[in-house]
């Protein structure tokens, strides 16, 4: 297949360049006049070269002197950088990282203004902003070919792997362009990458790796040749790293162009949906409720925990998980996938060895119960407060806020969750076909999954 | 309560002690008169004085010169135990232990007669039986009150322990005699009996109890007084143990003449029997089939190794078994009591870490597999071929003999399987119509069954 055609589309064209220029020289100048306390430089893709078509967007940086305090830092940045973007006659929001900083929009440009401190050495770095001038720096000196950054970028995009997000938890810019530093051209890394396994180290001088990996337990470690301490990929998780592997595998063995340009999934059918629970024989709970009003930062990380605390108690009751996972839109939906509908009202407790020493203590505990022994095992039976799955959820959602909070239910979500639909069977097909069409994408996503990167 | 009026009814009264001496006579003159070559010595309860009344049975002991080989004591002392049940009129057959010997019924008496060496000392011993006589000079010698044995014969007998056979798997007359003589008397043995735990060490000299703890891995060790290598107790089955602890407890707490005398428990009706069923909200299984052929100390480690090959085949496929056990009558009866009649056609396997080095095997195991990634795990979701419990048991009891033996299913049963009726449910219920009351009383044991000894 021949990249320069996907290049074609996905590398800015001369007039986006100019205007990208443009636009550069004007946030410098207005910067420049109205401070001369900072130096203001450009960042992100744009000053590496490394930017897409169409991603009109970038970072400038306003690199103050370590001698001002961190509070004077945010104060005259933040003011700056609101002046400048006033001035551009845009629009802004406060946006925070470590720190503060500042996200404009002027015309069909997006910039972040990050003030920072300007620090010689990347090992004296205040804050984690200070560093990244220095990774600007190390990319532009290093990087031979920016096309082939732009060609792994968005490979990475059309295999849903590509940002750091919470919500992703995939490859950064800046790792991309580590990567084809590393390996040298987009078909270089891919190959390469086809072949990685979890725990792959990367570093850009002479580390000892097996040290490394007892360091950073991650599916991917690279050293970031501006700080050692550092692990550039310290956020991608195994799925997004096994994620990645399998598509450049997938790609060497049938390279082809639908590789960077990915159709949407098409949808399942609800009938289709149907079949599909029924050939598994299944019993599924959906658990939908309105989404809470935080950034999607935030409600990941707590879809995730919530997720896998529901998942959690409901085992610990005797009711047999198969698989649950999440899905958020406008509304945010829990799937509990499970073995059955119902378990009997007895269940049984196997207890300590006859011979162990914690015998006593298990017969002390059950002394109002029955016991018995089987095998060599002191076992006690139990009377289950909850025998059917939907009957425990009502019951589990219905508590309390501080119950909810106090048994580990994510705070954003404890206060909605009163008000969720459960559907069962039937029901969570008839809550489905209220979902939007991504809903259904997700469960293709959902039974379709394959990771196998043999 | 008065332990008298209990010896009263189970003490061999004068009458029948004079008949059992005349018998004895008999006995021994009928075997002098046949040959000089060996002595005739009574063994068992009744020469030591520990029988119970209307229990007419007692051993006849041939004690032979350790200087014929053993063709020659096994040829000559059937040869003369049979002329001597000949003699007195009586009928008989040849039983098997470790050496073959002779049971004989004359009139209401029944005799064991065993050939065997006269051996000085026990540590020569040639077979298991030449330490009988020891055994029975150990306790004529130490034992100061057989009555005190008597009670706590019969007080095991009602209880359900008493006997050293495959069946019960219990407390033998010998290991009685020895707690009464280490403990003095049935009062002083019961109270120290109910504070046992599982791996009591009893023993008549002063051995390093610590030393035969991990030596004998029994729930009861009684070092053997005339040979310190053997564990009297070495039968007791964990069960049995914590069941005679535990009537001993019971007995301390509340001592009533019922211990001794026990009414048949009442079997549970069959109304009683749906009830308890459905209140417990299980799946039952009952698999029926004719009873094999042997004798009960063959039939029984059969059983429980069916009972116990059925319940881990049943496991394996994912269905989940909540208690199985069986019953033996003129029908061999096993029971499954299960979580679920069906399980789903999809079932997960969890694979090794994705950090594992085992992992590359897994996906390659798994190649023409889904496979994906939960937590930190490689997944696999394989289809079942059995999801419902009855089709999975009618599949297996259909397979070949061979099969069947392949798989663990014992010799004596496999043959007979194939022919078994598989009630589930209702039908499970309908099987035990037409089941004798006793398994009702089973049921009874298996509901109730309690043996919480703190």
């Amino acid at each position: 297949m021949n990249l320069k055609s996907v290049l074609k589309i996905i590398k800015p064209s001369k007039k986006e360049e100019r205007e990208m220029d443009n636009f550069i020289e004007k946030l410098i100048e207005t910067s420049g006049k109205l401070s001369k306390d900072m130096k203001p430089i450009i960042c992100g893709s744009v000053e590496k070269d490394t930017w897409l078509a169409k991603k009109y967007e970038l970072d400038l940086f306003l690199l103050f002197s370590p001698n001002i305090t961190k509070k004077q830092l945010e104060e005259k940045g933040l003011k700056l950088a609101k002046d400048i973007i006033k001035i551009l006659k845009g629009r802004y929001q406060i946006a925070f990282a470590e720190h503060p900083y500042l996200r404009g929009w002027v015309g069909k440009f997006q910039v972040d203004i990050v003030p920072c401190y300007k620090i010689k050495h990347p090992e004296n770095i205040k804050s984690a902003v200070d560093r990244t001038p220095h990774h600007v720096r190390f990319v532009k000196k290093n990087l031979k070919k920016p096309d082939e950054v732009r060609l792994l970028k968005h490979f990475c995009i059309a295999n849903k792997c590509y940002g750091a997000d919470v919500k992703t938890l995939g490859f950064s810019g800046y790792l991309c362009e580590l990567l084809i530093i590393k390996y040298g051209s987009f078909m270089d890394c891919v190959k390469n990458v086809s072949k990685w396994r979890a725990g792959h180290v990367i570093t850009f001088g002479n580390e000892d790796k097996e040290r490394l990996t007892k360091k950073f337990k991650t599916p991917l470690i690279v050293i970031d040749p501006v700080d050692k301490n550092r692990n550039v990929a310290a956020a991608v998780s195994v799925e997004k790293f096994y994620t990645f592997v399998k598509a450049c595998k997938d790609f060497i063995e049938n390279p082809k162009k639908e590789f960077f340009f990915k159709k949407p999934l098409k949808p399942y059918s609800i009938a289709e949906i149907s079949k599909k629970i029924k050939k598994r024989g299944t019993r599924w709970y959906l658990i939908a409720f309105k989404r809470p009003k935080v950034i999607e930062d935030i409600l990941y990380p707590q879809m995730k925990r919530f997720c896998k605390i529901v998942g959690k108690t409901v085992m610990q009751n005797g009711f047999e998980v198969l698989r649950n996972d999440f899905y958020c839109n406008k509304k945010c939906v829990l799937i509990l996938e499970m073995k059955e509908w119902q378990i009997p009202k007895v269940s049984k407790n196997i207890g300590p060895d006859v011979f162990s020493k914690h015998a006593e203590e298990f017969l002390k505990h059950y002394k109002k119960e029955k016991v018995f022994i089987e095998g060599e095992k002191w076992v006690v039976e139990l009377e289950k407060e909850f025998t059917e799955v939907s009957q425990f959820l009502k019951n589990l959602f219905k508590k309390p806020k501080n119950e909810l909070l106090e048994g580990g239910i994510p705070s954003k979500i404890a206060p909605l969750i009163k008000n969720c639909k459960i559907g069962d069977g039937d029901g969570a097909i008839e809550l489905m076909k209220k979902l939007p069409k991504e809903f259904r994408i997700f469960l293709r996503e959902y039974f379709e999954k394959d990771l196998n990167v043999v």
